[in-house]
C-alpha cells in the first residue's frame, strides 16, 4: 500500500461552491475531492483531504504530513501571495508540494500575479479547476 | 424579529483599553459593545459580537454570518493592511460588511493608509472611536 | 442657537445627478442636502452648503468657516488623491472636519486607494451615499 | 446649423506665442484658432474657444458645453499630468473630448509621458503643433 | 510624382478583422488600407502598406523606406511599450514617423500607457480607429 | 478525427538537450514530443509541433493554427516575461492555448516570477519537466 | 525708478499667523511684507505683493509680472509639491524668479522633499522665515 | 522569586531540528530550551517556552505574558516580515521583548532583509544560532 | 569680539575654477572666500574656511567647530545627495548649520534633487553661485 | 588553423554610419570589420561576422556558432536592456561572449544603464567606438 | 595568551556622549570601552578599541585586524545603510564581524532599517546599548 | 617622453590576492601592475599606479593627475555604485578616464549591476581580470 497523497486547502476554499462559478466551477469541496479520487486509476492509493482558513493550522498539517505523505497538492489561496511562513513550512516537506490553484491567478488582480509559495514547491497548475489537482495527483503517481 | 448585526473584531482589539487612550478612548470592547447596543433605538434587534486575534478564525465567523446576520460591522486591525484571504473571505459574505477603524487610519504610518480588506467592504468609516461602529450600525439599520 | 455644520463639495460633484448611478445614486446635490437636512432632529441647527471646482476656492471657504462652523463635512472629490494645498488648509481650520467620499474609493481605480487630505481630518467616511453625510453631521452634533 | 466645436486650452496655452517656438511655433493662440478656423471647409460649423489658467474653471466649462457642443478639442496643458479631477470632468461630458497636445510630450520630459485625462477622451493627438487641433476637428466633423 | 507614403503594421495587425470590434472596428487591414486611400484627394501619391509579425522585419522596413518614403504612419502594435530596438530604428530613419493606435491605448492596461517608440516619432495619434491613419496621411501631406 | 494539438517551442528551447539538465532533464525537443505522443492513449488524435527562436514568426504560427488546432501547449521560454505582442496573439487565438514552462519559474531568478503571456492563456503548468506537455495535452483532451 | 520686485504667495500663507509658529512664525503676511520693506535700504524700489489660494490665479499673476517686474520672490506653498503648471508658468517668466519656503521643507514630511517647481526657478531658499524673502530680495537687488 | 522569562517561537521553528543544519544548527527546540536554561546563573529565575505556527495565537500568548512576565524573547520566524497585527501586540506588551533570529537574516533572501516587528521590540539579535536566546535572556537579567 | 562663521566646501570644490562656470562661475575658492569676507559689513566677524575631499574629514570639522563657531555655511557638494554619515555629524553640531550650493540643484540631474543632509541644517541655499555663501553669512549675522 | 572569432551585430548596426557620427564614428559596418581584422597580427585567425535585426536571428546564429567559434564579439544594440531570450541563448553559447558597445552606455538614456545580457556574457566593453571590439577580440586571441 | 578583540566605531560614534541619550545612553566612548572590559570575566584576554569618521580608515583598520583579532565587534554608525566598500571589506576579514548598533535601527526613520554592511557579517545585534557591545564581546569568548 | 598612465585603484583592491580567486585571480595589486607593464610595448611610457580605500583620497589623485597624465584607468572598487562625489572629481579630469573592473559587475548582486562612475568615463571594461587594465592601456596608447 503507498502512502497516502493529501489534497491541502486555504482560505475560503470551503465554501467554493458558492464562490463565483465563472472561477470556481460551482462544485462543492467534497465533490471536487470526490472527481479527483475518481480520476485517479491506481487501486492502492488513498487521497485524504484537509482543509483550514488558519495559515498556522496548515502548517502544522503540512508538518503532520510531511513524511507519511506520498505527496501534497496544495492550494493555499490567498495566502499564496504574502505568507512567508507557509513558504518556509513547504520547504522543510520531505514529499514533494505542488501548487494547484483553481483560476489562473495570472489574469486576475495584480496582487494574484505573483506566488511566494510557489518558490518552495516542486511545480505549480492554474487555471484548471478542480481538474488541476487531478492533473497534480496523477503527476505525483507517475513520478 | 430581524436578523442580528455581527460586531467583529480582529487582532489585539480585546485588549483596546490598555491601548492608547488618545487613540482608542480607554474603554473595553464590552464597555463598548454596551454603548453601541445603547446607541440603537430599534427595540427587535439584536447586536452580537466576537473577536479572534487569528485571521483564519475571523474567516471562519464571517462564513458562519454570511447568511444568517443583517449585516456585519467588522474592525480587522493590522490585517487590513495585508490579509488578502480576508478579503477573499468577506467577498463571500451575503451581507452587508462595513469596515470600521477607531483611529483614523490615513494619519498613522504609511503601511495603514491602504486597507486590501476595504475594497471588498460596501463601506468604510475611520477616526471616530466606538461610535464608528454606531454609525455602521445605524446606517445598516437605515438600508 | 448653534453654529451652522457646513457641506462642502469639491469638482464634479455639482452634478452628481448625471454621474454612474450605481457610484452616485442619481440624486442631484441640491436634492442631497435636502435630504441631510431632514436626516437631522436637533432643531436649532443650520446646514448650510457650499460647492466648487476650484481648489482655490474650497480653501477660500474652508479659511472663511474655519472658525465660524461646528463642523465641516468635506467631499474634496478627486483633489482628495493629490492637493497637498488642501490638506494644508483642513490643518488650519479650527473646526472639525470630516472627509466624505458617497463611493467605496477603496474599491474602484488604484490612484483613489489613497487620500492625502483624509490625513488632515479628523474621520472619514466613504462608500454609503449621501448618507454618509447624514453619518458625518450626527456625529459632528452628538460629540 | 451644427452644434458649436470648442477648442480648450488650459495653463500657459494663453501666451503660447512667447513658449519657446521650436516646441510651440510661435504663433499666438487667437492665430491659431484662426488657422484652425480656415482648416475647416464646412459652412455650418462654428469654432468657439476658451482659455483658462484654472483647473476649477476648465471643470466649469467642460460642464457648460458638455451638452451643446457637437465635440471639444482639449488641451490641458501641464494638467493632463496629475488632474484627476479634469480627468472626472471629461468623464462626465456628453459629448467627444479629444486631447491635443501641440508638443510630443513622449519626447520630452518623463512626468510628460503619462497623461491621465487622456484615459478620459476619446483620442489623443500629439507632436503636431496647432494642426493637432485641425487634425482632432476634421475628425469630429466626419463621425 | 512625390515619394510614397507607407503605412507600417506591426504584430496581430494582420488579422485586425478578428480582434474585438469595439476596440479595433470590424475592417480587415486590407479594406483599411483601402479607405485611407480613399481619403486622400490628392492624385499624385501613393501609398504603400507593409506587415510583419516581427520586430525584426520591421527595422528592416523602416530601414527600406527610411529616404525613399515622403512619411510612415506606423502602428507598432504591442511593441510600442518594450522595443528599444524599433525606437533606435525611428531614430535613424530620415522622413517623419507618425505613430498611430487604433485604440486609445491611455484607456487600456496600464502597460499599454506608455510608449518608448513614441519618443523617437514626430507625433503620436491614438483613439480614432482606422480614421487615425488618415489623419496622419492628411498631416503629412500638408506639411 | 480530432483537430490536432499543436505543441510550441519559443527560443532556445530547440536545443534544450544542451541546457541545465537539472532544470531541463537532457532530452531533445524531438524525443520530448515522442514521449508526449506515446503517453496520449487516444488513437485519433495528432500532435503536432513547431520552434522558433522568433518572436514574430511564434506570432505567425499562433496566428495559423488559430482555428485549425483542437488546442495549443505553449512554451514561449524566456518571451513570457517581456513579449506583450504575444500576449496580443495569443489573446486572438480562438483555441485554447496552455502555458507551460519546464522548470519552475517562480523559484528562479526574479524576472521569471512574472509571465505576462500567462494572462491570455486559459492556464498555466510550470515546473514538471517535459511531462507538463503531458499533462496540458491529456486536459486539452478532456475537456 | 527700477521696476518692483513682486512677493508672490500660494495657497493657506494668507493666514500664515495661525499656523504653527515654530514653523511659520506667527507674524501676519502683512507683517512680514512690512518686514520685508525695512529690511531694503535702497530707496528707489518698491516691493509689491499678491495672493492666491488658487494655482490658476498665481499663474495669471506670473504672467502678469513677466516683464514687468525686476524679479519675483515667490513661495508656492504646497502646490510646490505637484504643480507642472506652474512649473511651466515659471519657465515663461522674463524675469528672475526665486522660490523661498519659510520651514526647511527638508526636514518635514517626505513629500515635501521634492520641489517641482524649483526646477523653474532661479535659485531656492529655505528654512529662514520670512527672512528668506528678504535675502531673495537683497540677492536680486544685487544681481 | 521573579517573574518568568518567556522565550516564544513562531512558525516552523517547533520542528527546527530537521531545518539546514547550516542556519539552524540541528538541535531540537526543546534541546535549545534546555541550553538557554544552563546558561543561565542566577538561581531564582525561571524559563518558560511556548511555540504556535498561527500569528492569532502567537498574540494571545504574548497577551498572556505582557504583565507576568520578566520579558520576552521573540523569534517570530518569516512572521517577523509582514504580520502587522503581531507587530502592534508587541506594541501593546508591557515587559520587554526580544526580537531573536538564529540566522542572518540579512544575508538571506531579499524579503528577510526588513522586519517589521523588530520596530515593535525593544532590540534585536540575528545570526547567533540559540545563542542569541541566551544573549537576550542575560540581557534581560542585566537590565 | 564674536565666535568666528566657518565656510565648509565638501568634495571637488577646491577646483572649483575649473568646472562649468555656467553652474560655478570661474572664481576660484580662495576668490570666493574673499569676495564673502567683503560681503561683510560687520568688523568683528573674522570667516574661516575649510576644504575635503573625504565624508570622514569634513565630520571630523563639523565636530571641531561645533561649539567654536558661530554657524557654519556648509557646500557638501555630491555628499548631499548619500551621507548618511555627515547627516548625523550635522545634527550633533551645536551651532548652526546652513546648506549652500552653488548650482540649483533642483534643476539637474534627478539624484541631486534630493539631499539627505539638508535635513539635519537650519536651512538651504541653492542656485546663486558664490553669493548664496554670503546671504548665509548674512543671515546667521542677523539671527 | 584556429576557429573564428565570429563578430555579431543585432539591430540598427548595419547602417551605423548613417548614425550620430558623435555616438558611432561614422564608419560603415563593412569597414570596421575590416579594421577589425587588420587590428590583429596573428595570421592564422579569422574573422567572419554576422548581422540581423532580429532577436530571434540572432539567437539562431548564436546557436550555431556555438561550439564552432573560438569566441563570439557581440553588439546586441538595444535588444541589450530587454532581450532575456538572447539573455539565455548567450549562456547556452560553449566559447566565450563577449558584450561590446560602441557608446557608452552608462553615459546615456537611463534604459541603458542595465544590460540584461551582460549577466550571460564573460566580459563587457563600452565606449571605445569600433576598437572595443579589437581590444574584445585581441582578449580572445590571448586566453 | 588569546588575540585580541577589537571594537571598532564609525562615524559620529567618537562625540557620542552629546549624543541624544534616550538614544545612546550619555556615556562617551571611553566609558563605553571601560564598562565592556569589565563585563568579561576571563582574564587572558585583551580588549583593543578604534574610531575613525572615515569610510576608508575603518577598511585600513579592518584589514590590519583581519587575521590577528579574535573577532571584531563593529558599529559602523550610518556607514552600515550605504557603505558597499565597507560590505566589501568585511567580507574579506577572516575572523568574525559582529555589527553592533546602539539604538533599534529598525525603530527608527526608513532608511535606517536596512544595513548593507550586516549582510557581511556574522551577526547583528541593535538595540540594547553599549550593552550590546558586551554581548557580542561575550559571544565571541564563547565560540 | 610620453605623460604617464595612472592605474587607480579603490576600496579594497590592495589585498586582492586574498579575495575569491575565482573573481579575481590571486595575484597581488603589485603583481597585476607588473603584468599590465609588461603587457606595454611601447619602450617610453611609464605606467604609474596608486590605491587608496578613501573616497577622499581618491578624489585627491584624481585632481593630482588630471592634466599631468595621458590616461587614467580606474577600478573605483564598490564606490563605483553611489560614490556621486568621485563621479563629479571624473567629470573634472582633463584626460581620459577609464572605468575597470576585475570582476563582470553585471554578474554579480543587483547593487553592482549600475556603475554611477560610468557615467563620467570615457569607457568601462568589466570581466577580464587583471588584462581589463591591459586592454585600457592599450586603448589609450592607440588613441
Amino acid at each position: 500500500m503507498l502512502k497516502p497523497i493529501l489534497l491541502l486547502f486555504g482560505p475560503n476554499l470551503n465554501q467554493i461552491e458558492k464562490r463565483d462559478p465563472a472561477l470556481y466551477g460551482g462544485r462543492s469541496l467534497q465533490e471536487i475531492v470526490t472527481a479527483v479520487r475518481e480520476s485517479v486509476t491506481a487501486k492502492d492509493i488513498s487521497i485524504e483531504y484537509r482543509h483550514s482558513n488558519s495559515e498556522g493550522v496548515l502548517i502544522d498539517i503540512l508538518q503532520e504530513y510531511s513524511e507519511s505523505a506520498l505527496g501534497i497538492v496544495f492550494n493555499p489561496g490567498a495566502l499564496s501571495h504574502y505568507s512567508y511562513a507557509l513558504m518556509d513550512a513547504i520547504k522543510d516537506v520531505r514529499c514533494p508540494v505542488i501548487e494547484v490553484h483553481f483560476s489562473n491567478i495570472h489574469a486576475r488582480e495584480p496582487f494574484r500575479h505573483h506566488s511566494v509559495t510557489a518558490a518552495a514547491c516542486s511545480g505549480v497548475i492554474a487555471g484548471f479547476g478542480w481538474q488541476g489537482l487531478a492533473l497534480a495527483v496523477s503527476h505525483i503517481l507517475s513520478s
